[in-house]
């Protein structure tokens, strides 16, 4: 790959630092790199290969002369500066939801569906980092037989609502322990030994915003309107890995060393499923891992072909900068 | 109901010292009441009703001229001392595990299936804590349609495994936050800012010892073997309340107006279901509380005559020592 001019949107976000060191440690040939954020993180310093950067105000202009331009600055952001990116020749690579619908925008998980980059007009949407990591353990399945049905339970990690969420958890548990009043200023309810259903707005149907999305970005990433996705999203004291309960029928009925065979051979997951030592994925142990760990594979009792499972992965990198990175690696 | 003569066996337990607090605030009509342990915890004192009681060393003698003996000191102690039980006319009321599936020993939730009482042989078994929490929600969907299956994954506090779990989860905390290694001497993994699969033993099915208890209870408690569970055990760093995310299939079609109304009017349980404020059950509510909260109400999207919906409960009160008691206000 001839190395290319890359900037990083929302440079000083809790993602972006995780753009940073994936940039770094995949080795991924940087001519030139820039770090944008808002007014106000102007000036703050950011090093990159060993070398310090000043972080620069986010303009229309920022774009002219970039190849690809990482962006997890929050969906308002990506909105305003998504022309500006594809009028420079810029493709954008977009962590937030604002695209991620958008017909003509392609939604990819490298290991999954990597040939969609290539219809890209400009723009390439990241998934919601439960989608991903949902669909890291449920396409080795899905490639052996169709799945009908996914029934999944989440245990959300505080950094999916940023860094502020995750000091938040540690400050709350401080307080806590110390027998203070807990302070909520980023989270609606005290996530410090507490947990809550996902804080985003519920639809007529009674499901919030990341459930819809995790049943409509699973539809468009592989591209069969025919699985159906029934997810229970909940926030947990955890920093920075989420873990999800999954329960798949397929179509044919599939033995588990298959599966567990499919899991181990799938790149980006590693099975942890060690029954004697009861020893399974755990999101502390991925934490800062940039792969999915899967295990309790078993059949399910309540279908004919039912297969349950439990996936741990980091959200702020396969979850977000490390899926951005590899879909940068792509183009 | 005439004054009864109370033994509490396990008296110095997180389970215990619940019994103490629910047999005084539901005025359960005592004539005397003696509180046994242990060798080691002798002459500790438990205060009941503003009198102060030294905890006597539990023998096989110590159920003579008792009539109810509400047990919680692991399920080694319950089976040394039930033929005592049995022998002094004393009724067993047990928390743990060891007689729960025997089949003439009664398993109740008294707001579920109090007739079962009646046929007790000296023993009442009170149902694990995950059980009793899953069918509280669940039970009252069943009354309105039989239930097909239930997929269920919980969200389970450290009180399950005792005090000491529950004190290790704290200092495990503040050790974290320092910045100190943690220390593992109860559970068998971090659980602090982490979670990991139930560490009780895994059978050959892949299902672990927890998840077999909510199956064939749930059978034994409803007299039905045709309800089928898939239950995914999951502890997570919250002091005292478990929570479980439950998808029922039901035989007919409900409106969700009728599952409503259903658990509202159900007694033990209330409903917490406010998709305008995003507010919805969280363990950290039902702390202390004795009515377990259940939400989240809605279609799932994967079944015919399906239901999402969330729930909540002190695992040391309905999950433990207040379903003892209301067995014992059964008798």
């Amino acid at each position: 790959m001839t190395p290319k001019n890359i900037a990083v949107a929302g440079a000083t976000g809790a993602v972006g630092a995780e753009f940073v060191s994936v940039l770094e440690k995949r080795n991924f040939p940087v001519k030139n790199i820039k770090f944008l954020a808002s007014a106000r993180s102007v000036g703050k310093k950011i090093t990159f290969k060993g070398e310090e950067f000043a972080v620069e105000e986010m303009t229309k202009d920022s774009f002219k002369g970039m190849d690809v331009a990482l962006f997890s600055a929050g969906g308002s952001q990506s909105k305003i500066y998504a022309q500006s990116c594809v009028d420079a020749g810029c493709v954008m690579v977009d962590n937030s939801s604002a695209f991620r619908m958008t017909p003509d925008v392609p939604l990819v998980i490298p290991e999954i569906n990597p040939e969609d980059v290539k219809w890209h007009k400009g723009i390439i949407a990241n998934p919601n980092c439960s989608t991903i990591i949902m669909l890291m353990a449920v396409y080795p399945i899905y490639q052996l037989s169709k799945v009908k049905r996914v029934i999944v339970s989440t245990y959300q990690a505080a950094s999916g609502a940023g860094a502020k969420a995750m000091k938040e958890l540690e400050d709350q548990a401080r307080d806590f322990l110390d027998g203070k009043p807990v302070k909520k200023e980023v989270l609606p309810y005290q996530i410090a030994f507490n947990l809550f259903s996902h804080n985003t707005k519920i639809g007529d149907d009674g499901y919030n915003e990341e459930e819809v999305k995790m049943i409509k970005e699973t539809n468009k990433i592989l591209h069969d309107e025919n699985i159906k996705v029934t997810p229970t999203c909940v926030r947990v004291p955890v920093l920075r890995a989420h873990s999800e309960s999954i329960v798949v029928e397929t179509e044919q009925k599939l033995s588990l060393d298959a599966v567990r065979s499919a899991i181990a051979k799938f790149p980006g997951c590693q099975l942890v499923d060690d029954r004697e030592k009861n020893y399974f994925p755990m999101p502390l142990e991925v934490s800062g891992e940039y792969d999915c760990k899967v295990g309790r594979i078993r059949y399910d009792y309540t279908f004919d072909n039912g297969i349950a499972l439990f996936v741990c992965g980091d959200q702020l990198l396969k979850g977000a900068a490390l899926n951005a990175v590899q879909i940068a690696e792509l183009l």
